[in-house]
């Protein structure tokens, strides 16, 4: 087996164990089993289940903000309100194909650890960067205020909630129907909050 | 010392303890120091780590069904538009005062095992019969059909988004401000949310 296969499969396997079970839930030997590869091999690639998980989100975050940036680029000529509503389509896309993982990693990043706060300040703060600005500018308000930090916090909650409440909304939504229905409709249901809030943004003018 | 002073000692050292190093992270040990009481005592009242964290968690979500419930009854002359805004209030007001706690489990929820399937069975239900009954009367909409479920999902994450994005928000909202403020400006948006729901609901009738 090539070198990159087998390290995307130890990927993939760690990813559905740490989901399942939890990182400490989860041994070195389980993901070797489960990968079908030399408990060697894991050390040798990530040096342990640590390097394993900081891999694996690391390379989950940097594709995250790549998609966001392309999809800004695309849209680059459109409105503000447009381009909010692609790049929260490409992150509801993008999390539901990665569905495993952002569960967990969203588990993780509740966690008070030094590799959370590593986390937040290199990625998470670069994601707030982005939606802040484009909230701002949809609803054209200024970004000092204490109001739209809460505005903020209720759009980063919606693309959220799915990958927190799934094990509450596995037989309800995810699982009954394709991923792809689900990515539609709740992506309408996010758009339509922001359609709401920027008409009563223009009646507060 | 009394017996039910060192045991709610030692709960509230554990819930901080697995607040922030998760469950795995802490051991009997880490909780009996914090607690300051000998670590056989654990063992006598909640029969280790798993009967404290059982204990812990139905006791929550006992008092938690209890205070939605009596919210319910002193306002039970009053509109279900009126009644959910009071149990929103209720739950958030909840939530912060064991905000701790609240962290906690809600990451403890994103796990796939036996307990959290218990806990689903148990407590989750019945807090989705509630708020969705409450959600149905004041949107005036039947329960049949697929928006709802997005509705009273967009409602629950709104109830978690604090206590699952509290370590990215602390230092904007949570430390700066006193919880009391928190608590009414985050029970303002949600109410806001509801009433342009109602209001959108009344435009498609």
């Amino acid at each position: 087996m090539a070198n990159v296969q087998s390290k995307q499969k130890v990927i993939e396997a760690a990813s559905m164990l740490f989901f399942q079970k939890g990182f400490h839930g989860t041994t070195v030997r389980d993901i070797a089993d489960k990968a079908s590869v030399n408990v060697s091999l894991i050390s040798y690639y990530f040096k342990g289940k640590q390097g394993l998980l900081e891999y694996a989100v690391t390379h989950y975050y940097e594709a995250y903000l790549h998609m966001i940036h392309q999809t800004l680029r695309k849209f680059e000529n459109e409105s503000s309100f447009e381009q909010l509503k692609q790049v929260i389509h490409s992150i509801i896309k993008y999390k539901q194909s990665h569905f495993q993982l952002t569960c967990f990693i969203q588990r993780e990043l509740s966690l008070d650890s030094i590799f959370v706060r590593e986390m937040a300040v290199t990625y998470l703060a670069k994601e707030n960067y982005l939606l802040s600005r484009l909230l701002y500018n949809t609803l054209k308000i200024n970004e000092e205020g204490y109001d739209v930090q809460f505005l903020l916090m209720q759009l980063k909650g919606m693309l959220i909630t799915p990958y927190v409440l799934h094990n509450e909304w596995r037989h309800k939504i995810v699982g009954e129907i394709a991923h792809q229905y689900f990515i539609e409709k709740y992506v309408q249901m996010i758009h339509n909050w922001l359609e709401l809030m920027v008409k009563r943004q223009k009646v507060l003018e």
